[in-house]
């Protein structure tokens, strides 16, 4: 696929960046009586990208698990290039599933007016898949090419082809509090850290410290694709500010999460940490101390199957002006995953995150909603064995229609859990990388304003995307245009209209 | 609802136009070697647009059809307020799955950061439906009470508190060829105008003025909403262009359908057609003829149902970069257009404009799918009398994941036929007759430039969108963002680019 | 449709009975290393049935309830043979849905050879639906009229057809005890019978006698159909034996529950009493105390919807040699039994009921599973109150195949939870009273001996058949097979052997 | 699994013979105006039952079909007790979804009480699959490792295994005439039989009896698994009778199928034939040279998914007296059986098979239906190649509640055509087999009788039974009860009667 050149008076190429300049509009409403005022205002933005994608390295915690596994199996197949055979033929490793390897954006159109489409590493550049190092910690001991047989995700033929690599990957004993997670995990829980938490905090960084000296890397992620934890309390005193949080490290407060600890690990290593789990890691303590590191974090929770298609399907219809007025959401999966989510408590994590997706969307639309009115929203994951990693979604929409009518949408949605997620995980790795590359400045300032470090332009890629400040976006092809615009907005395009006038006047001048 | 006033230096509201001036963006692509060298372009615009909708009528083919008297009986019920009593509690007319009545675009944010959103008539005046005017044709000459009741599409208690509104409208004859629609259609067409093609032409553009003149009308839409038709054939000479269009129906050629006869009416007397069906009714003389005479053209066939949502889930799957590799769609339906498609020639026309909705998407990302490469895709459509309107589409949607991984989408939808058409009818006559009102031109120039006699803006609403030239756009987010961007334009609003950046970044200040 | 009429020297028709002999077989088997011997037995019955059906009342627990007001809204209507305007045309009173009243059983060949069908009560005399009289009791002093509009199950064409009879007809005070339920059943309970359980009791029995003098009954069926209760502790002492029950009712033991007191009282009063809701009203007291009336009980919990397809679905798998290894059954209601339900005290009844269904499937095959094998059986009910009696029941069963093949079915069923349930409720009351009215005695005996106390027959419509000893039986056809075969052999007929073996020789000889 | 051994005067198990005296009954009606006079005929019959099976081979018509390369692959690998491993574990050969391999029946209670079940070849003496001997004819030359790589039916893991043994296997060259079967069929076809129909049928006799020599074989059964053919035209001269019959093959008449030659062929060779596709092989002439020869056939059709599961939901709904009002069918396949089934010919003919379903069920209740009445009914197959041999189903039935309610079931099922066929090939060569060794007499009679030459007792198997005389029969409980009840025979049992009246009455002495 073709990388893209934008020739313009506003964008310079140079050796180490890109430097654009564009117009940036916003709207100031304010309501008077029945009318609201709208006050745009547009500026010009200098927006600049460092071209070289840093050595690259992700810690996965939960590295032996069907996620961490499955990622890792993509990275080494891929960069060999493996194919394996199936009844259905022959395949070859890819990355179906991701949005930085295999999906386009419209760029322009040719001299016959046809759209011209090029992939997002074609727009910017981005890491590469085949240069990204990965390491990362595990309760369970199992070397990966074990952990993948336990796992039952990948093909015995991929087994086999990459089982002398996966054999020699080891994760790294981890932190571990079961009181977080469901008791059933304990079984696994093999290659835990001794000691207190900040002496856990300690080795953790030993870790990272390692891993990038290691493999001379310049930026390490460190990814929590582990098991969901209950939520933790947010108090004060205990993890509201960021002194509080290291406090209660120091005295080993035990309502201070295993997924904090790595949180806080990664931001004093100077590390994006990216909470791919719907548990409340990332507590107002860590936050600030993110910002304090001038460090990122992204969260909450991978969007891969059910809640996705909600995400679509309820904008769908209320941007087309149907009211859904019941929306039950069944889930079954068979995998670790589905085994620590059978405890009420971790559970409990995870409908919170599935729960709020349609709120922005009932709260976009007043003629449909009145104030407080909401559609019956039901959620439910249980356990079952047999299922494995091919997770089952079904769900039933209601919409209401004119004259009372109404439209239900039944869906059934067998999704594999672990390969829909594993591109995922690769997407916020390379875009969390690529955000570190990237400031802005209002034309004319000397500074230029890095990403907020609650790094909200991944919201496509998350359940419960955390936002610095202002309103959540769910709406998935919003979230989508968000990272098209912005990549756009990096080589000097204005956002994409859709309008495309210049086809639909009567005479072609425009 | 509020209406938004726009404060800008780039706007004037006067007494008769809202005048704006916006930028306007394109891209011009070429590829060099491994390179796509894209030369942006952005010049002003100034878009002008009348503020008074024009008094307007409706002409509907097929009136007492269920579309026809559904869209009536709306009409009817919002305009008085209607109640009535269902098991479920009181319901009241509403125009529930409609764009222009229910759905809302946003326009910027308030003090507090929180997203504000608006109705489409609030950002710009448009046509009220309560100021809507409807009169028709059809084959049979029931007056629209008995044929709701016919229909059995509204509930009793609606149609009893309508039958003395609705008896009193009876549907004009009707121009009728039965060679172009099943036999079976034969059995009801007891209202068809007699004589050549040339006088029912006539005999049409008499009744549109009776109608715009009986209701002091200043602009009419004649649209076709009866059945579907056969493709016509299209032949040098026949109707390859307007002239001759207009030799063959003087002729009585056999091969001018009916719907055509009712384009050419409407566009002689300077009304927008739109065709609501998928039959090719707007052969090219048509085209030729509606730019000779500056009306407007829409086409062809309603969006409701299935192929609106297979034009979001492909949309939503081709960019998560998941492939689709076979699309299967099953319909059901037992209303009279189940009928009348049950006959293979009109199924044909059905299912070509159905089958086409995803190539767009698929050509939109090479690196999914190579050159000529294409998901399986069947379309079907059955009868089924004991459904009635309530249209039922199975879809199975399957896409492949990594490692040689499966997702599966299994849709049952539910689609009450003729109460998600009759919004659309009136969103279609609504934006039409605004799209009369609005002229755009270069900075500097001195003509106002009107939209193109194909109307590709209203693409959103129909199944296989007619665009003048360029290439047809599916994704139903994007024919949803080019009509909001176009309104925003209206009112000197750049596109929203969904960025949202002033949240986004380590500093407020930009 | 026909009444039938046997012919043999086997049956007598007196003007009371019907006297019948057949043949029945038993076999007993023995396993003996690898063999298991089979000792089959036959003997002659003499079974006599009362050709009379008796004046009979029923009386509804819960009357105002859905459930109830539906029966009673269909008894009404199918009486006054009701008919009625609707979208789709005019609709009249039936029982559809009822196994008594619109199922049919072979009875035999005719000189064509083709197969004759009866329904059952050509078969054998069943009590007519118009005689059945019917009252009852319910928390909720609402008449009946005011109930069926609250509870949104009857269109408004018959509601308004039958409120002037659904006026008239209001609900004794019930007992009631709001810690067996949800507490949210504590807003409608406004006609609660104050006082002891003992006196109660007393009360419920004086209701009993009251309806039965008003109306001159014979026989009273007493049936709950109220909520769901949580499960009664059962515990030496408080409700094992008919004695300690009935001395723990004067002491006004707590955990006496307000069903276990309906049971009494009807017990007490000579009346057959059915459970038709999940939860353990007939604890073992209460079944010694029917045994020691010689009255009959019946349960748990009507088998309408999900449940009953599930015992077909299965059985139809297992014997077919598939195996069945996940099944996963979602639910979703938003009547007043799924407001209840959300309670989880009482979600835990109704789980336990639909958890045994497929148990003795299981058990049934050694061959596909091994000795303590069990599938994936996981079973959700959640309370969605859009979608008020309009259930939703959606299933995946998943089963093996050879070569590690799989199969997958997905279900959805819209089931109208009360119209389901109500032409059940009135087979249950038509079979019990039949069940009354029969007896059987090995040929030369001198006693007929009745049905036990623990109506095992009526298993096709319960959904955790109670059954005096021996096995339980969920398959829905062999339940089915079991009440037709009683009734043939009432009449002299042998059990449907399916066979047809004069059609199937190479002579017809035989 | 056990043997069972009956111990009973009316049972003797000589060295050869199992030899049994049953009572059968039959019951003969008379309409008499509203009455319908039922006369039961109770007779003594005596079945025979030779004891040990044949040595017996299968030839396989498309052996190198999927279904063919399946039976194959698992006939070699039960025999060898396969062991492969897959990525949910370890896997072993194994016969799921055979009725004669993994079904049981119950043959009585054990001291306890409990049922106690057996497999029909404990019951009965049954061919084991080890046993078998299989060959067959193939339109194409590759051998079967080949093609069941082609097929992409079974694990790479399975071919692998089977690889050195399927190789030796190669179909014979086969009758094919390319008007009967679709187009795109010829593609395969380097394998073919030359000459005129009359040699093709010496050739396949030589064939029958080569493999018939080289194996030892007692019995040979020929089995049609290849291409559905169009239906052939059935005139009286060409095909009535047998002499026409045959002489039409002598005359080279186009209108015989090649699947008439292999029928024609195998009975002439004394072999039993299965038409395990739709078409009608079986013309009458045919049928009459069967019985001429005394030999069986069997047809039409095998009954695998779709209509396997609408044959159990109608029977339950109808049976339960719900009234079925629409049925309709989706199907979609991407093996060669839809590929060959795009033709509209032989679409044609699965259609018939498949529709004809739910007749019986619909005449036998005249309560729901009016004379003449019947369920809206559509089925639909499409060939969508991207699926493969994951045959989908989709189906929606909506049935008739009380007061105009309805219940609507929507079924997807993903159903491994051949996986699921494969068994049922077996199922029918063993019960076939079987067929052969039994006989009935009336008692007293000298001459046993053998089942008719068409073999109604496996309807359970086809999709479209053949029955020689009488109604057809499609429950597929009714068709199940019916194989159980004739094996229950030919070991003295009585029918299963479900009744278990011992476990029932009040007194335990019946």
């Amino acid at each position: 696929m073709a990388n893209i050149r934008v020739l313009s008076d506003d964008v310079h190429y140079t050796e180490e960046h890109i430097l654009a300049k564009v117009q940036y509009e916003t709207a100031h409403c304010k309501r008077t009586g029945d009318t609201i005022q709208v006050t745009p205002r547009r500026r010009w933005l200098e927006v600049r990208t460092a071209r070289r994608p840093q050595r690259t390295g992700v810690m996965l915690v939960g590295w032996g698990g069907n996620n961490g596994t499955t990622l890792t199996a993509a990275l080494l197949a891929n960069r060999a290039g493996l194919r394996w055979e199936t009844k259905e033929g022959e395949r070859r490793a890819d990355w179906l599933g991701s949005l930085t390897q295999c999906a386009t954006l419209r760029v322009g159109s040719d001299d016959d007016g046809k759209d011209v489409w090029a992939p997002m590493s074609g727009v910017v550049p981005l890491l590469h898949p085949d240069d990204l190092e990965v390491d990362g910690w595990d309760v369970s001991s199992l070397d990966l090419a074990a952990a993948a047989r336990r796992n039952r995700v990948l093909d015995v033929e991929v087994q086999r082809a990459l089982a002398p690599q996966l054999r020699e990957l080891r994760p790294r004993a981890a932190a571990f509090d079961c009181s977080f997670v469901a008791a059933n995990q304990q079984e696994r829980a093999d290659n835990v850290l001794p000691g207190t938490r900040a002496q856990q905090v300690q080795r953790l960084r030993e870790d990272i410290r390692d891993f990038k000296k290691a493999k001379s890397l310049e930026r390490v992620v460190v990814l929590w694709t582990a098991n969901t934890e209950r939520f933790a309390e947010v108090r004060p005193g205990l993890n509201d500010t960021a002194d509080n949080l290291l406090a209660s490290i120091e005295r080993n407060e035990t309502e201070v999460s295993s997924s904090t600890l790595y949180a806080v690990a990664a931001i004093l290593e100077g590390c994006t940490y990216i909470n791919g789990s719907p548990q409340n890691t990332l507590v107002p303590g860590c936050l600030e101390l993110a910002e304090r590191h001038g460090t990122h974090v992204v969260g909450d929770d991978l969007k891969t199957g059910q809640t996705k298609l909600k995400s679509v399907l309820v904008d769908f219809l209320v941007s087309a002006g149907i009211k859904p007025t019941s929306i039950v959401s069944y889930n079954h999966l068979g995998n670790n995953d589905g085994k620590n989510l059978s405890a009420p408590h971790t559970f409990r994590s995870k409908e919170i995150t599935k729960r709020n997706v349609v709120d922005d969307m009932v709260d976009s639309n007043p003629i449909l909603y009145a104030p407080g009115e909401h559609p019956d929203h039901v959620v439910v994951i249980k356990y079952v064995p047999y299922v494995g990693d091919s997770k089952r979604a079904m769900d039933e929409y209601t919409g209401e229609l004119m004259f009372g009518g109404r439209q239900t949408f039944v869906v059934h949605n067998t999704c594999e859990d672990s390969l829909l997620a594993a591109p995922l995980l690769l997407d916020l790795v390379v875009l969390a990388e690529f955000c570190t590359r990237v400031g802005f400045r209002p034309a004319g300032d000397d500074e230029y304003v890095p990403f907020h470090s609650v790094l909200a332009l991944l919201s496509y890629l998350v359940k419960a995307p955390m936002v610095p400040r202002g309103t959540v976006v769910n709406s998935l092809f919003r979230q989508r245009a968000c990272i098209e615009n912005v990549l756009r907005a990096c080589v000097g395009l204005g956002p994409e209209s859709n309008m495309q006038l210049e086809h639909k006047l009567a005479s072609p001048t425009v």
